[in-house]
């Protein structure tokens, strides 16, 4: 850990919350400025996410769920890339040193460390008068020239994505009181599954390996599956068609669509999905659907890359294309 | 690059700015959200350290110097570690993206990348409402287990240290207005040398290969020479004494503290020297300042390691112990 200007101040703090979770050996106990990532000639993948406080989750949300968003929005990353983590370092900017909000952030810090094996390596705590954020940056390993990029998308693959997409959309409407929030008065249940898959993203790291072995291309859907498959069809050189009937949806997401309460291109739009989007040769789709099964992830095929260079295409199930005014979730 | 929530804003300022600097084959080019570092078997060693407006740099810092200080902090932490830059990451919270900021920033941060032959492998950028802040993670490669420590200095190693000691917090009181700047009203040399070598570190990786072959223990100094060898003493079981009228001093600094401008406790635990501290075999300390010459850097012993665990003494030329009230700069 490096010590950003008070030795004793940060020292403390790193000792009692944040040595725990460093069990790794080249974490050296956290007592070095740097850590050790050994390797045996695979390949590291790494990957950065940052969160903000008001931008990526919200000041009043539990520490713990911060914690865990904060960790499993990079984890996501290594999901969709085939890789198996290997260990993270961890930049906390703070405003205050309170272990009201540590204490819970690190223990749940800790749990999806060790949940996922992915130890923290490092890191460095700086203060801040302004909003929080957490910054990580991820490690993990894939076999020498394995890594699953975004340019290998073929005409003919087959479009798959794990989950469902627009949950966490929807729930940060409901956290932020807006139409869903009132749409979904009298259903506890579903605002509370919302705003948990907003607060608490489910990295598909189970299913990395069967992603390395079968897909040509693959992302995490992280600012709205529109807009990141357009990401992944231009690095790859080609186009795409979304059956849009095909998109997995919640059951609560299906039935606000299907009452008018929202678009359907919310949920297509929308941000902090945190699922694999995958292309994988047609011929090997239905073993990719049934590794997620085995592996406890719903896999669902949902459309098929195309050549071209233009935007990709929305069908509804009249085959008529829908004309979306957005294409991601922008905050910056 | 990861793309936090506009891809077409973020996208674009990632093409215009910072793809120029990801000149490593596994940097993707950016269009990917992670990137590879090959490695043959070597140990990565990772480093993170972040720098916040207001905290490790004024808000009307030059964007350049701002950018050069963000990598060289981190570089820093690989000299000192024996380790040979191979890569970094960026997470960029920013306020606004003006051209004007961001032009300066990126051109810096890509003469440094080069200076240092440490590529932009990736990274993210987010907004933010309050300070800026920029967090980097930076990758070296060491032989296996060649990584110098903070926990192998020895009963009887001369203690060395690079450069200068104390520039930095002299300089940054400068930028504040402070005693300083008034002690030097009308030296804007000695203002201009102090203000530099506050926002402009010079991080010693030139000596990193000879550190790795000769040192002990090792670690930059951050946070001020006292503070930071008191951890290293206390990481490695021992103590030090420490020859004050040794530890090398700027003339500028050097004639402050004759004039009693300022006491000799400034420069002892003032922070952001990133000059490296390291341990040595007193049979092979010559060969350590042999090599700094060699590299154009200058090398000092400055004290000795001794049993104990007692806090390191800092002794006057007439072998009378200081009383140090601060061993470091604190801001947390």
């Amino acid at each position: 850990m490096a010590n950003s200007h008070n030795p004793s101040g940060e020292d403390s703090l790193i000792a009692r919350y944040f040595k725990p979770l460093a069990t790794d050996p080249g974490a050296f106990g956290l007592v070095d400025d740097a850590a050790i990532l050994r390797s045996s000639g695979e390949d590291i993948v790494v990957t950065t996410d940052a969160v903000v406080e008001g931008v990526h989750y919200l000041a009043d949300d539990p520490p713990g769920t911060i914690a865990r968003k904060a960790l499993r929005v990079n984890l996501s990353d290594l999901a969709a890339k085939g890789a198996v983590p290997a260990g993270f370092v961890l930049t906390l900017a703070l405003r205050s040193k309170e272990d009201i909000w540590l204490r819970p952030f690190a223990d749940a810090l800790g749990e999806d460390a060790k949940a996922f094996a992915c130890p923290l390596l490092g890191g460095d705590t700086v203060s801040t008068p302004g909003p929080q954020m957490i910054s990580i940056t991820a490690f993990g390993r894939v076999p020498q020239g394995r890594m699953v990029g975004r340019t290998g998308a073929k005409p003919g693959d087959r479009i798959l994505v794990t989950g469902t997409i627009g949950d966490a959309a929807l729930g940060l409407d409901v956290l932020k009181g807006g139409v869903i929030a009132q749409a979904l008065a009298s259903d506890l249940h579903a605002r509370e599954m919302l705003t948990s898959r907003y607060r608490v993203p489910q990295p598909r790291n189970a299913l990395a390996l069967a992603v390395r072995e079968h897909a040509t291309a693959a992302m995490d859907v992280s600012d709205g599956l529109a807009g990141d498959l357009t990401k992944l069809c231009a690095a790859s050189g080609v186009s795409a068609i979304i059956e849009v009937a095909s998109v997995p949806l919640s059951a609560a997401a299906a039935s606000l669509v299907a009452r008018n309460a929202v678009g359907i291109e919310m949920p297509l739009a929308g941000g902090d999905d945190y699922e694999v989007l995958c292309t994988v040769p047609a011929a090997r789709s239905d073993a990719l659907v049934t590794a997620g099964r085995a592996a406890g992830i719903a896999v669902t095929a949902i459309g098929t890359i195309v050549e071209g260079s233009e935007r990709p295409r929305f069908l509804d199930s009249q085959g008529k294309e829908l004309a979306l005014k957005r294409l991601s979730y922008s905050h910056f």
